[in-house]
This record gives C-alpha cells, structure tokens and sequence, in this order.
C-alpha cells in the first residue's frame, strides 16, 4: 500500500519507530495504541502529506463502500430521477455512488463497466442501451448486478430486473386513443431492440388487434435516437408521404413533443384532428402547450427498488434473483 | 496487490513457476516476456479468476485515467448538460468520468469529494454547493481541482474557476425588463450565497442603480430550495402581502416557472401584467407556455472548457491556474 507520495506503511513504520502492525492499527483507528504512539504516526503521515487509501482498504476487507450506476442519459430526467432515487438511498446506507454516462454508446458502456468493477466497486447497478448484446460472462463478476429498465436476454433465473409494466403501459395509451375514436394509431419508437420499446410496442399491437384493428407496417415509425429533433422530421415525412392517421402513440415525451412540433408546422389542430399521447411523464410533458398526455412511470420507485436490492445482496440479506415490474398509470392531459 | 479471491501477484508467480516480475510485465503488457510464459501466468490468472487490478496499477504509475466530477443535482438539465459535456470531451482523450451527485447536501458533497481522492482519481470537476465553505486545504491535494458555476471564497491566484458571466446575465435581466416599462422589479433568488446568485443579484441591483431605481428589502425574495414549489409559494405570499411588482427576475427558470403558476392561479396576466425573466435557457424555459424570456448560458461550452483545462493540468501541458468567464445572451419569448 503506496500513497501518491510512494510513502508505505513500512515507511511511515520506519520514521516512526513503532510496528507496521501499529501504524496499520492507528490508520485504520482499530485495535490498542497509546496517544504518545497515534501521535508519532500521525505526525509522519502529515509531514508526508499520507492519504490513508481506502482502495487499499477495500482490498483488504473486500469492501468498498461504494456501487457503481451505469446510465444511458443523464440529460433526460426519467434516467436522471431514478439516479437521484438510487442515490439517496444508498447514501442513507452508508453506500456512496459513482454514476456513469455512456450517452447511449456502446463502447463507453463497455469502458466504464470495466473500469467500475477494476475499482472494486461493491454491487452495480445497469441500465443498458446495448441489454440485447450483454452476454452472461458479463454476470460472471464477483459482485451483484441489477438491471432496470432495459432487460438484456439471458434467462430470468440468472438476473434482477427491475422495470416499469411497459407492456401495460402500451395496452393503456393506445386503448386511451381507441375510445377517443382513434382507428388509424401512429406508433414513433426507437429502432433499437430495448425491452422496454419492445414491450411497449406489444402492448400497442395486441390492443389493436384486440379492436380488430389493423394498421399496415408504415404506421410503425422508427427513429433512430429519441430526441426531439428526431421525432419532429419523422413525422413530417409521414404527413409528406401521405399517411392517413389520426393518433400517435410516442414511445417516450421527448417524441411526443417532436411530434406535436411536426403536427403544429403543419397547422393539423391537436387533439381535433390527431390526438397524442406520451411516455414516462417527464415533467416537460406537465408545462409544455399542450400538455402532453402519457403514460406515468415512477421512477423513484424503480430507483429505490434497484438500490435496496442491490444493497441486500451485497449485504448477503437475500440470495434471491427475480424481477420486479412496477405498475404504471396512464395521465390524460391536453393532447388526447 | 490481492484480487478479491486473495491471490497475489506473489502467488501467481509461485503457481506459475516464474519470477514476480516477469508477472507484472505480462499483466501490465510491459516489458519482454516469452508467448509460453505469458501462457502460464494466464492459465494461473483465469483459473483464479484474477482481475488485473487497475487500483493498483494506478498506484505504481499514478495515473487512474478517470476524474471525478461532484454535481449538485444531476436532475437539473443544466447541470446534467455540463456533466454531459465533460463525460464527451474526456471520454475521447481516453479518461472515465465518475460522476457523483451531492443532491445539494453538504455532507454528501464531503463524503464524495473524500471518495473521489481515495479512490486515486487524476482530477477533480467541483461544483459546490456550499462553495462559500470550501477551505484552502482543499486545494491541497496532489490533484488538480476546477471549479466550474460556483465559486469558492479562496483568492484567485489558486484556483481555476470557469462560470458563465453571471453578473452580465443580471443586467441584461434587468435592463430588458427596465426598457419595457418596468420600475418594480422582484428578484427570486436562492438564500444561499453561492457565488453564481450573487453576481446575478448584485448585476440587479447595480442595473436598478443606473436606472436611478430604488426598491424596499421586500423585492428581494429568498427561497430556500430552487425549486418549482417554493417558488410559486414565496411569489403567493408577496401577493397575499400586498406587495406592487410589475416584472419578476427569477435567477433560474424552474423559480421562473414556478412564479408563473402563482401569477396564473391569482390571474395576474403575463406578460401584460407582470413580466418574468428567468436563467438558464434549459428546455422547460422553450416549451412551457407561455414560453419563458431567460438568459442562456452554454452548459456544453462550460463543461468542455472545463474538462480540457483539467485534462492539460493533468497531463502537465500548462500549469496556469486562471479563470475562465463565459457570455451570456438574452432570449426574449412571451413572458416579457
């Protein structure tokens, strides 16, 4: 155990005059030493600037005290509020939480999954852009895993998932758009094959089939990311190409507010002639004009799931790997 | 060095019937070693599931690759919009980024900053909240430090501090609501003195001096939050006590929102009535209806300026420790 300095323990040791094991004991404040001795260590330590090391710490007691959260978009608020959930929690437990962004890339999602566990992180928490290519080596570390939101595809009996009930969440949006007289129901989704939009979209097609509705492949529109920008030129080109619809289920807010955008250039008066309705009840769909109406997830629930039963693991309280789906609520607003 | 299962280096080199060294040359990939005897150290280290440990290895070259970033709220788009722009930069010069959020809590924030530094990382993006506390042996560690927003009360000479121009960003407010007719300016603020709120008051107060304006104590209102809530209360209650305000300078847009709830429930008209101007330009400010004058900062161009001028302290490419000022500018939409 070196500090920054090159200082060891031997060295403080040495300069000391008392035992490795005692400066080990005055270090760590546990086991018997004399004031005169905490001072003589303690004065070593300052004049070389000694920062006790809690990695080499953690290496001791295979304990760091600390998990790691891997996050796809800090800037969107529902990955940003199930982060704070997760934080205040294991805070409160004594846990401190190191947050990674991996802004939807795969690659810096594999680059900070390693450095997280080379820091000897205690547990990790997951939310994956890339959860249909993790493979099971992934869960072969030493620590616990939880993943929320995103499902990778490997068997249930080797995971924790946590999510929201996404499949419901798509049956509620799209039966609120058939009782409003709705037939003909734009999908916007992200083309990636995440278990969330893959549910979603499960939940859309077994309503409508349920209504004996059917839609041809084109009112199934993919955007390549979810952002505004996005989700605003796809729609304009559905209304271009001559789509005949008259709703939009938008998998997440931010698509529902491109997608107003679109309708609102193209002078198509919402809810009169198109209706729309959202995902995740971000707090943009609460203040934008109009109102958005969607799906409500809790992702202060989802957070504080994650963190309780990745500490309990950690904590060797529960040996248990199962999922965990949290209800939505659907939240009828201006739009519908 | 002991991986989590208790092997050693010692050990490996004792399994594999090769020296200690030529153990670290081929984990490390350094150094000369022979294909057969890295096969031998390999199949000992698979066996044992030994994680090269990059703890470790840090503390022999004293570079971790990773900085640590302290942010007050990470549910604040501002603040996860400069996160994202340091996670960009860094990540593409080849460093990780640990984000931890401090929720405002002093504690937390303290906590953190002492796991960050245990944690052997390179260097240090702080954003405080309670910058005004942070002491000079602080600064005292072996690692660059910059203080990006708020600033601490420690002469400049010793530390690097980048921030927008918050003061001009208080004038240009205030200026914007003067040349429209306004004479009773509010101005909503955080109680705390952070340097940011400051510097936007004090562009306030010096702008309503140019204008030969004076105003009671009582057109300055605190808030102990920033948040939505307390300000739409803080605004009721100076109705309710009958205060006479035709504008409103709200120093972040979430007070500006939540003054604009407060002025829509007592059906004062905006902007005919009251105006409102807020800071920040986050997205919310666009969309909300009416949409919120404010002043726009550039989180993107605080963050990457931040980044680079830490990952050049760093890497010993300058060691100039000066401030950097970023401008503002004023967007006018329909609250003044």
């Amino acid at each position: 155990m070196k500090s920054k300095k090159g200082l060891s323990m031997k060295d403080i040791a040495k300069l000391s005059g008392v035992s490795v094991a005692t400066v080990s004991r005055v270090l760590n404040n546990n086991g018997r030493f004399s004031e005169e001795t905490r001072k003589k260590v303690m004065e070593v330590v300052e004049k070389f600037n000694y920062q006790t090391n809690l990695v080499a710490r953690s290496l001791r007691t295979n304990r760091s005290q600390i998990i790691g959260v891997i996050v796809p978009d800090i800037t969107n608020e529902f990955f940003a509020a199930i982060v704070l959930a997760i934080e205040s929690y294991c805070f409160l437990k004594g846990y401190s939480v190191f947050i990674c962004n991996t802004n939807e890339d795969e690659e810096k999602e594999t680059a900070y999954f390693k450095d997280l566990i080379a820091k000897g992180i205690d547990g990790l928490i997951y939310i994956s852009g890339k959860s249909d290519k993790i493979s099971k080596e992934t869960l072969l570390k030493d620590i616990p895993i939880i993943f929320i939101d995103r499902r990778p595809n490997i068997s249930s009996n080797d995971i924790v998932y946590i999510a929201s009930d996404n499949y419901k969440g798509g049956v509620l949006a799209t039966e609120a758009l058939i009782k409003r007289g709705c037939r003909n129901i734009m999908i916007l989704k992200d083309i990636r094959n995440l278990s969330t939009v893959t549910q979603r979209y499960l939940g859309y097609r077994d309503t409508l089939m349920k209504y004996n509705i059917n839609l041809g492949e084109e009112y199934i529109v993919n955007v390549k990311k979810v952002d505004f920008e996005e989700a605003r030129k796809a729609v304009k080109e559905s209304i271009k190409k001559g789509l005949t619809f008259d709703s939009i289920f938008a998998c997440t807010d931010w698509l529902a507010l491109g997608a107003i955008a679109a309708l609102k250039e193209e002078k198509i008066a919402i809810p009169d002639r198109v209706k729309v309705i959202g995902f995740d009840n971000i707090s943009i769909s609460k203040y934008s004009h109009p109102a958005i109406s969607t799906i409500s997830q809790n992702p202060e629930k989802l957070g504080k799931t994650a963190a309780k039963v990745l500490l309990d693991l950690i904590e060797g309280k529960t040996n248990k790997t199962t999922n965990y789906i949290l209800p939505v609520e659907l939240v009828l607003r201006e739009t519908t």
